[in-house]
C-alpha cells in the first residue's frame, strides 16, 4: 500500500478537500500529518487549538484516506523553551544549543517529559479513538542533527543514577571501568561526569556506557509517549521513522516498543554521504547504491520483528545532501517496487507537495509549488496500476543472515584504532558482497535465532553475549565472523583467554596482535580460490587449525572449525566475493555474481529484478519463465517480476 | 595621481620631514594617516593627544602633499574595552571574543556608537577645516575578520527592531520566514533570536534578514561617521575603504554616502584564495589573476558611483596569505596603469615603509625596514614619469555589463543546496570570459540602468525586485541570464510560479527542478557552436520556446525570447565563451580571443594592453597604430598604450 | 643497561613476585613504577595508602631490581580537582577542560603547586632513602596532549608578573611589542590579556612572549619537584621524560634541572605524524622513518648534557596514532641498538605486559594480556645475549653539529608566513641528509661551544643571540646557515640591519626580501655541483659575495664568506645532499651517500649498521673488518657491529 507525507497547515484550507480527493484518486490509503504542529497546536501556553487538525483529519477521512498522526515533540515552540530554557540540549562542546531549528530538547529533561506527558496526552485523548487515525508516529527521527547525546546538567544527573542502578556499588563501576588506570577512581557516583571535554581521551567504559545511556534515554522519552498512545488510542498502532546509515541509537529495543518499524527512505543522499570508494559515488549518484535501500528495509524489518514501513520515501532531489541530483527517471518506482519486495507493508512519500519557503524549499514532492504534479507522481501512477494487477505473497525468510549489532558502531567509535575503521562501512561490504551473488540477507541483532539460514554473516561483532553465542551454537548453517569479533568484554576490556573471547568456544584460536594500516599499505592474501589483496586491518592468530588463506608472510588470514569461520583481516571486495561464493555453494544456496548495477529479491515465488545501472541487463532467468512485470530484458532503472518456476 | 599611506607615529620625528620630501620627490599627492592611532590620540580616557598628528600634517603639508585622514575606529583601546567589555562582538560559536588584534567592536553597541560620535566629533573639530587635509577615510576595512556578523545581546536587541521595523506586526514576520514550517512561530518580536547554535539548520529568511541587518548595522555605523565628518569638514570628500572577494558586506549602500568608494588591492593574496583552478593560481602566483584586480576596479567604480581609489595598492609581497610570493618584477606598475585605465582617481601604495614590528611586519613597503628603496619604489618612480608624459581622457561606458547582487552570496551561504556553488565563482567566471574576448565590462547593481549596454550578463540574480526588472525591460542590447535568476522572492521563498518568478515577463519559461551535482559528474550540452559540458548545476524548464543548447537527454540547456536569453546550467569556460562570441557579436562587438594572459581595457581612445603572462605576446593592432607606450610586442608583465584608430 | 615501564597496580598481588623474577631472568637492571598512581595511594584527601607500594618497591628489590619511581603529578585524582575546580585548564577555545584523562592541570595554579609539594614531599620522604629506589622521574610527559599552554584567569595573573618581571616597565613592554601598531598600546601590567580568541591575529611579540612565558612555567613547576625530591633523595637521579616531535616545551632549561634526560621513543606513531612524503610514510610504516629514534636520540642527548635514557620504548603496535601497524620483526631489537649506539644508558620498554583495560588497552608490551611473552620479548632476550658478549666504549663527539633551536618553532608557528614553512620538518630534511651521507651528527641548541666539529648545520636560527654568535665565531669548522636566520630580534622584530641580523658579522650580506610559495610552484638553481630544484621560500640577497648557486633568474641562492655559508632557499633533498658532500668533504670527512634504509653510527671504535629498508643491503666496509655482530650483508631490519679498522 502507498501512503503520502502532508502538512495541511503549509496550504491554503480550501486547498485540503482537493488534496485529499486528489490522494484517493491516484490511490493513496495513508496520510500522515501534524508531526512538527506543536506551536499551532498550542500557539500560546495552554490554549490549544485542535480546529484546524480536527478539520483536516476529516477532510482526509471524508476522502477515505487513513490517518497517521504524528506527536508534534521533535519541535516544541518557542514560549514552551522560553518559559523552560533547561529544555535545549548542551553539545560535546559545552555550548547550549538555541530554537530555530528543530530537535531542541535534551532527552533527559524532566521538565521536557512533563511536557511532552501533556501534549501526547491531549492528542491521544481527541484523536485516540478518531476512527479515520490508523495510528500514530512518535516524535520524528530521533537522534537527527546529533541530538542523541547531549552533554548538559540533567543528562549527568540522569547519567550517575543509571551508573548507580547498572553497578551497584562504586567499587564495581571502579573494576568495570578500569579506573585503577591514570588515577581515575571515582568515591561515589556523583564524582563521575560526562565524558566530554577531557584533556586527553576519556576512559573507553566511561564513553561506551555513556552512549549506551544515552540511547536508553531516547527509548525511555518513547515508551513515554508509546505509553499514553496505548492507553488513549486502543487498537491503533504506534510505530516512529527511523533514519538510514545513523548509529548513535540502538533502533532494536525502540522496536520493541512499537507495532512496527518505519524509516525514512533517501538512497540519493544517503549514497553522496556514505564513506564508498568515489567511482561508486559517481556511478550511482542518481539511482543512489544499489544495496543502500535494500539495506535498510531488511535492517528495519528486523527492528519492526518483520514488519515495517517506509514512511517517508524521496520522489525527486533532496536539499540537505552535499549534493543533491535528480533521480535517474524511473527511480522513485523502482525504489517503491524495491521496498515492497522487501517485505514494506506501506511505501509513503515524502511530501505530497514541495513546500515553497523555510528549511525545506529545496526538498521535492509528488507535486511541484505551483500544485503541479512533480516527475515522482506519474511513476507512483504507474507502481499503483502495476500493484493492482499483483498480489504480493508474504515475505519468507531469506537464506543468509546478516548479524547487525547496533553496539559495535559505538565501540569503533570509542577505539577505532585505525582512522578509517568504519563499522558501517564493513558491514556494508559484507552486505553488498553478497547480494551482488544473487542472495537475499536478513540482518539479525546479535542473539536472534539463526536457524534455517544456509549462511550467517557475522562483519564483526565485538562484545559476544551469552545469547548471542548460543544463538551461533544453534546456527544450523556455515558462520563467518569477520575481524574484531569477540574482541572486547561487556565492559570495554580485552577478553582474559583474548579475542575472540566467548567465541573460541566454537573457534579454537586466540588473536594475539592486530595492527591497523593507511590505505596506501596493502597485504596479500592467498588461497584456493586466488590471490587477493586485503587492507586496513590485520590479525596474528594463535591456533592448531591450520589456515585456509595465508598473507604473504605465510600466516593465516582465515580459520575454519566445523561450520564456524574466522576472518582475521579487512578484505577486499573481490577476496569477500570468492569466500562467500564457497560458502553458499556449501550451503546449498546457488550464489551467481550478477552484473554490478542488478540485484535481485524474492518474495514467496516472485522474484524481482532492480537495475540500478545505466545498461541494459539481461536477466539469468531460465527461458519460459513467466513475467508478471517486464521481461528478460532489463533497461536501465527498470523493474521485473517473475515467478519462481 | 598617486598616493601612500604612511604611519608616522611607527617612526622618528626626525625622520618625518625626510620621508615627506621624498614623497613629493618621487611625485605623490596624497598621504593617508592616522586610521589605527586611538590609543596614540587619547592615550587615557578623556587626555587627547594631538600634537604629534599635528606635526605630521604640518611636516607633509609643507612639502606639498594632502591628507587623507584615517577615522580611528577600527582600534578602540585598551581602556576603552575594559571601561565597557560590551564593545568587543560575540562570534558564531557563541563566544566574547577578546582585545589584542582589531576589528574587536560589536556594530550595534550603543556605548561604541556614542564613543565613535566622541573620537570622530573631536577629530572632524580639529582637522575638519585644515587646508592640507583634502578629505577623510572611515574606520578601515569594514567587517576584515569575520566581523560584519555578531551575536552578541545588543546585536540581538538591534536585529528585534530591526524586524519590528521591516514588519510592522509578528504576524506578518511569521508568513514572511514560513515559521509554520517545524512550529517556528513567533509570539512577539521579543521572542525572536539571532540565527546561531541552532540544533538544526536556521530558518532561511531568518538567515537571510539577519545577513541584511549585519550589513545595514554596518552602513548606519559608517553613516555615523560620514554625517560627523560632513558637518565638521565642509568641502572634505570622506570615503571607505573596501575589500576583495568580500561579501558579507553590501558596498552599495555605503557608496551612497560616500563621495566616492576606495578600495584596497591585494592581486596575489586574492589570487591564493580565491576557488581558482590549481594550475591557474600556479600560473599567476606572482602576478595574480588577470581579472582580479580589474573585476574590483570595475565594482567598486560603481560602488563609488563612478568615482573611485586604490586605497592600498599592493607594492611587494604581503603577509596575510596562505602563500606570500613576490610580484614578477614589473606587476607593481601594471597593476597602477591597470587602475588608472579602469578609472581610478588615485591608486595609493600600502605603505610607505615596510614596518620591522608588530602584525604586519612580514608586509612589504616601496621602503624597506632599513629606510632603503624597495623594488616597487622604482616602479612607482617608473610609472610617475610615464603618466607626466600622457593625458587621460575621461573613462567611458563600457559595451558589456555585469550585474552583480551583493545580496545573492547571502542567499546562497543560506542554502548552497551543491556544496561547491559559490556565487562569487560564477560571478567572476562570466567577467573573466568576456574579459578574454577582448570585452569591457562595467560592472552594476541589480536595478541600475542598462541603456548602452550591448549585452547584459547576470551569472545569478537569485531575488529579482521591480526595479531590477524594470531595468532589463528597457535595457537596450542582449541580456543573458545564469542559473537559478529569479529562484527566490524577498522573503527567501521559492516563487509562485516558479523560477524564473518576475523574469517570467521577459522569458516565458518556469524551471520545474534543479540539481547539483559532484565535481565529477559532467553534463554534455550541444548545439550549433559544438559539444560543450557543464556540471555542478541544472535546471529542467518547462516553456515552449525551443532550446539553442541541449543536455544529452535532449532537454533544453539555454532559451531565448528577442533578446533575453535563459541558461540553465553552470557552463564550462569553453560553453560560455562560445556563447558570449556570438552574442557579443550579435550586439555589433567584435569579441576576439586573447592570448590567456593578455587583457585590454580602453579609456576614452586610448586602449591599454596589459600582459600577466610568462610569454611575450604580440597585441592584436592594426599596423600603424600610434603607441603611447611600449609597442606591439609586449613582454611578460608589460602595459603597452596605444590611441584607437 | 635495560628496564620497563610496570603498574603493579593494574595486576594482582599474586602475580607481582613472578612479574619480578622473569624481570630479572630476561635481564633487565630498571623498573620505573608509580607514576600515575596518586588516586591509590591517597584515595582520600590525607588518608595515605603506601602499602602496595612498598610491597612492589620490596618485590621489586628482593629479584635485585632497581626501582624508578615516578611522581603521580600527572593525574590529579578526582577528589582533588571537585575540591579545587581552578586545577583544570582553560584551552585556547576559552573553555575549562574536566576530569577524565590525564594532564588535566594548569601549570600556573598555586593551589596545584602547593597539592604537588605535599604529594612529592610524601613520596621524597617515604623513598627518597631506600635503597632499592635508583632514581625519580617527575611527572610524565610534560605538555602531551596540548598541555603547556592555558588560558586560564591564573595564567593570566602570572603571565602578568612574568612580564613585569622581563619588562619592568609597561613603557618597555610596549617598546617592545611595538604596541603603537594597531593602538595596542598598553598603560599597565594588568591590562595584558593572554592572548587567545582575539579578532584578528594577535601581536607576535605577545604570542611569543606567552609561548615562552607558558614553557618557563612548565620547567618552574619541575624544578618545584626537582628540590624537593633532591632535598629527601640526596644521591638518587631526577629525570623526565619527554616526547617526540614536541615542539611546545624547550627541554634544555628543564634538562639542566636534571640528572640526566630521557625521552619516549614510538618511531611508528612518529612517522605516521610527521609531514613525511606519503611515499616514505608507507616505506617505513613497519619500521619507522630511520632518522626518527636516532633524531631524538641526538636531541635529548643533548638536553641531558650527554646522558640520556630511553624510558619508553615501543615494543608492538602503539594505540593513539592514525595508524597502529605491527614493527616488522626485528624492529624492537633494532631500536634498542641503535638506542645504545647513540648513547642510551638504559633503553626501557613500555610496558612489561598489555593492560587488557582503559584507554591504553591497545597499546602491545613485552608480554600479552594472558601473560604469554609478546614478539618484542624475544627480540629483547636477543639483546640481553648480544649484550653481554659486546662491551660499549663510551660516546664520542660526532663531525657534524646541528644547531636545534627551541625557540625557533614558536617564532615560526606565530608567523609561519608559508601555509607548509615547518620548522621541525626543515630541521628534519638537514639531519636526514646529513645522515643518509653516513654522518654522525651531534643535536646542540644555540650557543653550544662547536669546537671540534667538522662541519655545523644551522637549518634555520631566527633569533640569533650574543651567546649563539660568539660559538658560530669560535666555531672551527664550516658553517651552513639554512633560511630565516637571524630574521628576527630577540622582540620579534625584523632587526635593524635586515636579516641576517647579527650574523652579518659573519656573512656580509642583506636579506632584502623573502617570499612563500605554494607547493606547487618550484624553483630551479643552479650551481658547480648541478641543477637542483628549490620551493616553499626563497629570499633576495644584498651582498658583494659573489654566489655560489644561482636561482634561475641569476640571483644567488647559496652564500659563503670564509668557513660561513648562507642559503637563500628551502633546498630540496637532493640539492643540501649535494652540497653537504662538498661541505662535509672540505671538512676532511668522506660522505658516502648510503642506501635509502642504511644508517650508520660510530661509538667509539665501534660502527654500527641499522637496515630499515625491505631489501638486504651490502655494507660499505673493507674487507677483512672485524664483525662483532652480523656480518657484511644485512638483512632487512638487521643490525650490525663492527670494528673500526
Ligand atoms: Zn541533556
Ligand atoms: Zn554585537
Ligand atoms: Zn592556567
Amino acid at each position: 500500500m502507498l501512503g503520502v507525507c502532508y502538512y495541511p497547515e503549509h496550504w491554503p484550507r480550501e486547498r485540503w478537500s482537493e488534496d485529499a480527493r486528489r490522494m484517493r484518486e491516484l490511490g493513496l490509503a495513508y496520510v500522515r500529518v501534524g508531526e512538527f504542529a506543536w506551536a499551532l497546536l498550542e500557539p500560546e501556553p495552554g490554549r490549544l487549538d485542535w480546529a484546524w487538525l480536527d478539520e483536516a483529519v476529516a477532510v482526509l477521512a471524508q476522502a477515505g484516506l487513513k490517518v497517521v498522526l504524528g506527536t508534534p515533540t521533535a519541535t516544541p515552540p518557542k514560549w514552551l523553551v522560553d518559559r523552560y530554557p533547561e529544555i535545549l540540549p548542551v553539545d560535546r562542546e559545552g555550548r547550549r544549543r538555541r530554537f530555530g531549528g528543530r530537535r531542541h530538547y535534551c532527552f533527559s529533561s524532566p521538565v521536557y517529559h512533563e511536557e511532552t506527558r501533556r501534549i501526547v496526552t491531549l492528542l491521544g485523548e481527541r484523536y485516540g479513538k478518531h476512527p479515520a487515525v490508523a495510528g500514530f508516529q512518535t516524535d520524528n527521527e530521533y537522534g537527527c542533527h546529533g541530538t542523541v547525546r547531549c552533554y548538559c546538567e540533567r543528562c549527568q544527573d540522569a547519567f550517575r543514577k543509571w551508573l548507580e542502578e547498572r553497578y551497584g556499588s562504586i567499587d564495581v563501576l571502579n573494576e568495570a571501568w578500569g579506573t585503577v588506570f591514570w588515577s581515575q577512581r571515582y568515591r561515589t557516583f556523583q564524582e563521575v561526569e560526562l565524558p566530554n571535554l577531557t584533556v586527553a581521551e576519556a576512559n573507553p567504559s566511561h564513553l561506551l556506557d555513556y552512549y549506551r545511556f544515552a540511547s536508553e534515554q531516547v527509548r525511555r522519552y518513547n515508551r513515554l509517549q508509546v505509553e499514553i498512545l496505548r492507553a488513549h488510542a486502543p487498537g491503533k498502532f504506534v510505530t516512529h521513522n527511523f533514519m538510514g546509515f545513523f548509529t548513535d541509537l540502538n533502533p532494536f529495543p525502540l522496536g520493541e516498543d512499537l507495532d512496527f518499524a518505519s524509516w525514512d527512505s533517501y538512497p540519493l543522499g544517503f549514497t553522496d554521504l556514505m564513506p564508498l570508494p568515489e567511482e561508486e559515488k559517481l556511478r550511482y549518484a542518481r539511482t543512489g547504491h544499489p544495496d543502500v535501500a535494500a539495506f535498510h528495509h531488511d535492517l528495519y524489518r528486523a527492528v519492526g520483528r518483520g514488519r515495517f514501513w517506509v514512511m517517508e520515501q524521496q520522489p525527486g532531489p533532496v536539499n540537505w545532501a552535499p549534493h543533491n541530483p535528480n533521480p535517474a527517471p524511473g527511480m522513485v518506482r523502482l525504489w517503491t517496487w524495491e521496498a515492497l519486495a522487501n517485505g514494506a507493508e506501506v511505501v509513503s512519500y515524502f511530501r505530497w507537495r514541495q513546500v515553497p519557503f523555510a528549511q525545506e524549499q529545496m526538498h521535492a514532492g509528488l507535486h511541484r509549488p505551483d500544485y503541479a504534479p512533480d516527475a515522482a507522481f506519474f511513476e507512483v501512477q504507474r507502481v499503483v496500476e502495476e500493484l493492482g494487477a499483483l498480489s504480493l505473497p508474504p515475505p519468507g525468510q531469506a537464506p543468509v543472515a546478516l548479524v547487525y549489532d547496533p553496539e559495535a558502531p559505538w565501540v569503533y567509535e570509542v577505539q577505532p584504532h585505525g582512522a578509517e575503521w568504519n563499522y558501517l562501512a564493513l558491514v556494508f561490504l559484507f552486505y553488498s558482497v553478497a547480494r551482488r551473488l544473487g542472495l537475499d540477507v536478513d540482518i539479525v541483532p546479535p542473539g536472534a535465532a539463526l536457524q534455517g539460514y544456509r549462511l550467517v554473516l557475522v562483519p564483526s561483532l565485538p562484545i559476544v553475549r551469552e545469547k548471542a553465542l548460543n544463538a551461533f551454537r544453534e546456527a544450523d548453517g556455515i558462520v563467518l565472523f569477520g575481524p574484531r569479533s569477540g574482541s572486547k568484554n561487556e565492559n570495554f576490556h580485552i577478553p582474559q583467554g583474548l579475542p575472540p573471547g566467548p567465541l573460541q568456544a566454537l573457534l579454537p584460536l586466540k588473536v594475539v596482535r592486530v595492527e591497523s594500516l593507511p590505505p596506501g599499505l596493502r597485504e596479500e592474501v592467498e588461497g584456493p580460490w586466488g590471490r587477493f589483496s586485503s587492507g586496513l586491518w590485520r590479525e596474528w592468530v594463535e591456533t592448531d587449525l591450520s589456515p585456509l588463506l595465508r598473507f604473504a608472510d605465510g600466516l593465516g588470514a582465515l580459520f575454519r572449525a566445523g561450520r564456524y569461520l574466522y576472518l582475521a583481516a579487512w578484505p577486499s571486495p573481490e577476496l569477500l566475493g570468492a569466500l562467500l561464493v564457497g560458502l553458499a555453494q556449501e550451503g546449498g544456496l546457488s550464489p551467481k555474481p550478477l552484473p554490478s548495477g542488478l540485484r535481485l529479491r524474492w518474495r514467496g515465488h516472485l522474484v524481482f529484478a532492480f537495475n540500478y545501472g545505466p545498461e541494459e541487463v539481461v536477466l539469468p532467468v531460465p527461458s519460459g519463465v513467466r513475467f508478471r512485470l517486464g521481461g528478460p530484458r532489463l533497461s536501465p532503472y527498470e523493474v521485473a517480476v517473475w515467478e519462481e518456476g
